[in-house]
């Protein structure tokens, strides 16, 4: 039995890693912090939990999260490179779901995030947190940077390809469509169900922040530098994230195969039958992604379809599944949950 | 560990045995039936139980469900009273999850449905599969009438008050809001997005089939006769029951601490805390029932809300619950999902 | 060709009001008041009125709308207070759609508001712009406050029993639902897709601001004091209200009928035929009222069920159905819009 | 006053021109076809139409439409081939919204659509019913084929481009979304609300029988082979589509100046201001298609952001704008309607 805190238990991320946590049978949830919500019962704001989950929202404080063995940071961009370092230096380990330690270019983070990193030095340590291509090293680490949840179902998507070096790596095409609880528990107009409800529409075309990252990401995989154009989307529904991602293939290759062996020993991506079509609702409340591939009229531009639950594999599920590796658990254990179908 | 069979596997509540059972320990699954889908594996119509469910659709015949210990019926009204007794003769316990054992008077169960009762005589022998109420009944039976699922919202709500004498019992109104996966999942005009999406309506206000098992168990409850209003509505949402219950006080009473101490020892019945209400959220995918108790401006009125997800306590997570109490099992083994928030 | 201003025309209503009067011959909009947004033009904040509305935001001082003959208030409460007295000295008449001047004993209003009232003496002059009430006053008068939207639902649903004096006035049940956009544009936790979609629950039912409006109007039409529960939900779509009305019948009448002639002559007040449902998709976008009046089973308690658009006859609409009463248009002009469905 | 019937007029396009003509003063709809509902009251299937259309569904036979000036076709595909010619012969002119007379192809429509084509000497004649394209034709047409949803807002979105010749037209990718509208009023699992709510999904692929429409009009404009890739997708969401284009330039140019030059005269065409995004909600109900114009990261993609409601612009609306063009009235007479928003 370890002992887990939370930093930002108010989020999706965090009370997803409540939910999840509620039934991990070697993990305890000893601290989660809310600044706005300390001294308040965590299962007054969040009556899903009640029975589950007897804590009382704490203050952010290292003290709090003193004698955690592991911290999961649920918080926005900009928090956790400001904690990090002083739990790592009492033997925490910490899993940041955030974005301070994704990018490896420290200058590039800052361009895109718009602040400092106060914490660079961390982030050569920092294992990015995508079990299906780093587990070894995450189960040496102390420190992991959870992907994003775009840069999950996309970087699942095209890695097969670009590691099989099968496609043209220039002109790569992500379009993204996401639930709406990607956009946080945060009170903005745009995120209203009057706003967001019964409308579809494409947003940070001009360039989002994720874009780095899945660049990064693919260029390691493909030891190469690569052309993406990367447009995400807000789609009418709460969870789920659907990547139709485009790439013109180079030379005839069985496609389906090509996938079912990368992903053959891979517990929580899941390859589908020939034809089939992915859809958000098979993988909601479940860690897993689903990739359907396919090569319309046998042409040379190969789409993959590759769906996640943003929540589970796209943050908080992956987020379990590295605590996991890193603490030498089963790698599904409490993440054995079936999707909520319908 | 038990063999279980689902008798009407391609239904929602069908599919909600499967992902409820994948994870129980002490069951597998070995026989799951569908007339129309016979020959084609479960995971290809519910790609949400790749991994976790090996079978092949059967025919529903007796045959393949001769060696099993329990069978569930996730049919349509009409199927279970042709092939219970059957099943019953060969010692396998019978859970039916769909209304042909839940009225006690024939005549007028044929009156409701539009049909013959085939078994009248399994009828008086059938325990209406409602734990909080019939608990001990329901461990010693062989064939079990699950409750629907309006009628387990309303019921639960109502019955504190009814067993506590303290309402005016002869005008009762049950004004309940359901999600469209209530309707099943068959191919009618009236259930297609388009037409139940972003609407809202009552239905069969003239008369409901669950108005008689609601009054029938409100009936045993208070041991008088009820007079009911009952109106259902539809909701654009998948999952959830919400029912607001009015009633007429007959004197002054602690109404908050009447329900806490009615459910006190009950798992799957959770009194919220004064003022509160209750969400259909906070048990989507559970099997609780949540329950919010108000007499606004202190007046006669009382005004209960209590939401359970349908396809869960109002139907195949009931269903487990009572298979648990049929074996001896924990009444909460392999119920302890916790509800998908957000 | 009248001139309007709009106070408010960030707010839905207010936008509302925009989309309604853009196509409204013998209006015409020469001021739209932000404070927020001054300075901005009305269709980058909205986009569908591009092409339609050339305004530009203007900060809502009397200069910028003392040369119109009507104004309109889509304010907060505590607004149109403030300014009305002003307005109406130039000669100017005012339609407010928020609840100042809505509750004619100011002590009930200052309770219910928690604000003191700062015109109070406008309160008495005020007529309440439910048209199929108050028409002829409404022609005569100078400030009109419309009715928020549960009242219009409720009222016109139990007007015509309490008018014939065929109802128990002192048990009436008002179960209402609506639609989110009812809770305005604003940034809120509680409104958003992720908290508010896929989910269903009451709130307030401890006592709702509309509640002494509600009453208000009863108690005239019936003459007598009333006692009404209502409880307000929310549900998961945008636009419309579902109100369900119950109450018990002092003696046997022709239902039916008694709503038909009530409204035979009211354009925007529907009576459905006998047996049918009333549904919120079909006055969509509409200034519509439609009613179905039900007697379960027969005895005595009558069920209507009342729905309108929020946003159009609960709102925007009938603000310019009583301008085109004060200013003697057809009452229908601008307000043919036939509803969206599906 | 032009006499106009509709045939189909119970599924969703139908029953849009409906809504559209309802209010349109230059045509007064003369006959409703309906083999299901044949002897009944149009506004009984629709109750949103009441006191609008007092049409008694007809069977679809050529007497009950022989005094018509002008007939829809509102039928799935198949139907118009056997009606036109003798409609034709009548001196009735024919505007079909099914797929019968789009491609000029015989044998490629022959093969998508799965059946003979019983006229093949009227698709010669059959103008396209773009007018943003062939509005000169269509003034002077008896048989008109209105384009497809995704048709429309794919082309809209290429054409500014293909006709400038400034991108590489053999890989262009079309990643389409459609609310489930489009899907029709059809009693199909796929689209039931449990299905297609809150849940997203690509579809058909390997190949749609939208893709050789959107080719003949691509290569129509750019006077060329295109190699074009389709992906449709299914939104929860009830009407709109939003197409997100992508294509590589051959070289630089000012891309929203080549956008408002070729939509300046366009009434249904709007071109949104450099930087925004197309939302769909902004067109629901309206005719028009926004188009946003991006160039990410000043790259040598090209995406175009395009949006239509499916069943205004997409079909009925579109079909209405042909009417006019062809009996000579105000293009936009009786499509004024503002988009309802929220």
């Amino acid at each position: 039995m370890i002992r887990a805190g939370i930093v930002g238990g108010t989020g999706y991320t965090g009370v997803e890693l409540l939910r999840i946590l509620a039934l991990h049978p070697q993990v305890q949830v000893t601290a989660v912090t809310s600044r706005a919500d300390a001294g308040q019962r965590v299962d007054k704001t969040y009556p899903s939990l009640r029975g589950l989950c007897d804590a009382v929202f704490a203050t952010p404080d290292s003290e709090n999260l003193s004698d955690c063995d592991v911290v999961f940071f649920a918080t926005p961009n900009g928090t956790a490179m400001n904690m990090a370092a002083e739990l790592l230096m009492r033997g925490i380990k910490v899993i940041d779901l955030s974005a301070d330690f994704r990018i490896k270019d420290v200058a590039e983070w800052e361009k895109w995030y718009g602040m400092s990193h106060t914490s660079p030095e961390l982030i050569a340590e920092a294992v990015y947190g995508l079990p299906e291509v780093n587990r070894e090293a995450i189960k040496q680490a102390r420190l992991i940077a959870c992907p994003g949840c775009y840069p999950t179902a996309v970087q699942l998507g095209f890695l097969p390809l670009l590691e099989a070096g099968i496609i043209d790596a220039d002109s790569l095409i992500a379009d993204v469509k996401s639930g709406v609880s990607g956009a946080g528990r945060k009170a903005e107009i745009s995120s209203l169900m009057s706003e967001a409800g019964e409308s579809f529409k494409a947003y940070a075309v001009a360039g989002h922040r994720h874009l780095p990252e899945i660049r990064q990401g693919l260029e390691l995989a493909s030891a190469q530098s690569v052309g993406l154009t990367f447009v995400p989307h807000l789609t009418p529904m709460i969870r789920g994230i659907h990547a139709t991602l485009y790439a013109r293939l180079k030379s005839a290759v069985d496609l389906q195969s090509v996938f079912e062996q990368r992903y053959q020993t891979e517990d929580f991506v899941d390859v589908l039958p020939s034809g089939a079509h992915a859809d958000t609702r098979n993988v909601r409340g479940s860690n897993r992604c689903q990739i359907a591939v396919h090569q319309p009229q046998a042409g040379n531009t190969v789409v993959i379809l590759s769906v996640i639950d943003n929540l589970v594999k796209g943050a908080s599920g992956q987020a379990v599944q590295n605590m996991n590796l890193l603490f030498g658990f089963p790698e599904q254990q409490g993440l054995e949950t079936v999707a909520l179908y319908p």
